[in-house]
């Protein structure tokens, strides 16, 4: 297999390092095409994790594609796979991110949102490009165990998830996040805008909340943003 | 002024952008060396802000001096000031870093911290350089808002601040964040450790504390960890 660096329109995409390998074949063993090991990686345990999960998939030891797509001097393992297609879950609760431009954000929130028992995100179009490796690897390999869904608009997404429940978090929301108490009969979406721009005031209806902090700084950094919702929902949730 | 990319070494470090450099000149004018704007730069607002803010400060259009210190696209202002010592307040609360790693991260925790009304930092060494030009981009400027000191071991740290509550957060802890009282009548010190090694044992004995979250992650980003916490204090303050 010629397996050239990352780009956008490429049909696979890949992992490195082991840990999110092991995420991969934990969750998509049937997407992996191909698995390089790096001669000098001497981790018997997790070699035979990796020997455990992946079935009838292909395992080799390739120093050189390895070093080719991987930047970092400590990456050992690499997994090509195929870009697979995903579905949100009706009835769990949702994370939607209108145009996330981020790559180590997107990563960082899924890390988030699979630590806080959220499984399904919706991203509102344009947005980053899911598959690409920044992603996973910031993710730390979270990003397998998450469905992830593109949605042309927020009307396209809404049709098909009525039931939920919306939360927008926007700075020009009066009721504070701390004040909310979310429901347990049906599933709740979070909404969260872009790093730079926030969400439009169209969401404003959609039970706009604000996480209220100093006028020293503009807004809290994205990530962080989404964290401090998942640990509030995910407490309440627990002392149910 | 012959000014050079940054190194670790030099005595002097520098803003890129005109959000940070406003930061810079309300918090340490007197610190400031020179100011460069870029001739494609019109905000006439913000220049008006900048004129205001610099007292005596040079300032100059000077593009090539831009260009070599930013390497992102939309730079127009560049400041370049003295490294500062800083001191952290006796009487306010404070976190603590114990070896941060990532200078990215550092930006980040500094911003939620100062939006979270915390405006002192203690780092163990080693840790990165906080005035590396990475940090301060990170932070949004909040780096300047903020004052951090270095610490030789956590024994020095608590020598001089023994009247701080202190709240270590670790995986190995029992007791979750989400059933601790914070005490209002004294000031408190939050804890964390490196990125990829945490916290050591010692720290146990500390009112150690866990952020549950799912299994299916090892543990959250350190930046989501710390804003996380420092939500926590401030809703609870915000009651008082």
């Amino acid at each position: 297999m010629n397996v050239k660096p990352y780009r956008k329109d490429s049909f696979y995409s890949y992992t490195l390092g082991a840990f999110p390998t092991i995420e991969l074949l934990k969750h998509h063993a049937s997407s992996v095409l191909k698995i390089y090991l790096h001669t000098s990686f001497k981790n018997q345990e997790v070699i035979a994790m990796i020997n455990k999960l992946r079935g009838k998939c292909e395992m080799s030891y390739n120093d050189k594609i390895i070093e080719k797509l991987s930047s970092k001097e400590n990456c050992y393992v690499v997994a090509i796979f195929q870009k697979y297609s995903m579905t949100l879950d009706l009835k769990q609760d949702h994370i939607l991110l209108d145009n996330p431009s981020n790559m180590g954000n997107l990563g960082t929130i899924i890390r988030s949102a699979i630590g806080f028992n959220f499984h399904n995100i919706a991203i509102i179009k344009p947005g980053v490009d899911i598959f690409d490796p920044k992603v996973i690897r910031a993710s730390m390999g979270a990003f397998f165990a998450c469905n992830i869904v593109f949605f042309n608009s927020y009307e396209d997404y809404q049709k098909e998830y009525s039931q939920h429940a919306t939360y927008a978090f926007m700075l020009q929301a009066k009721k504070q996040l701390q004040n909310v108490e979310f429901p347990f009969d049906h599933p709740i979406t979070l909404i969260f805008g872009n790093e730079a721009t926030g969400l439009s005031s169209n969401y404003l209806n959609r039970n706009s909340l604000i996480i209220r902090h100093s006028s020293e700084i503009d807004s809290l950094n994205l990530p962080n943003a989404v964290t401090i919702a998942l640990y509030e929902v995910a407490k309440q949730k627990n002392r149910q």
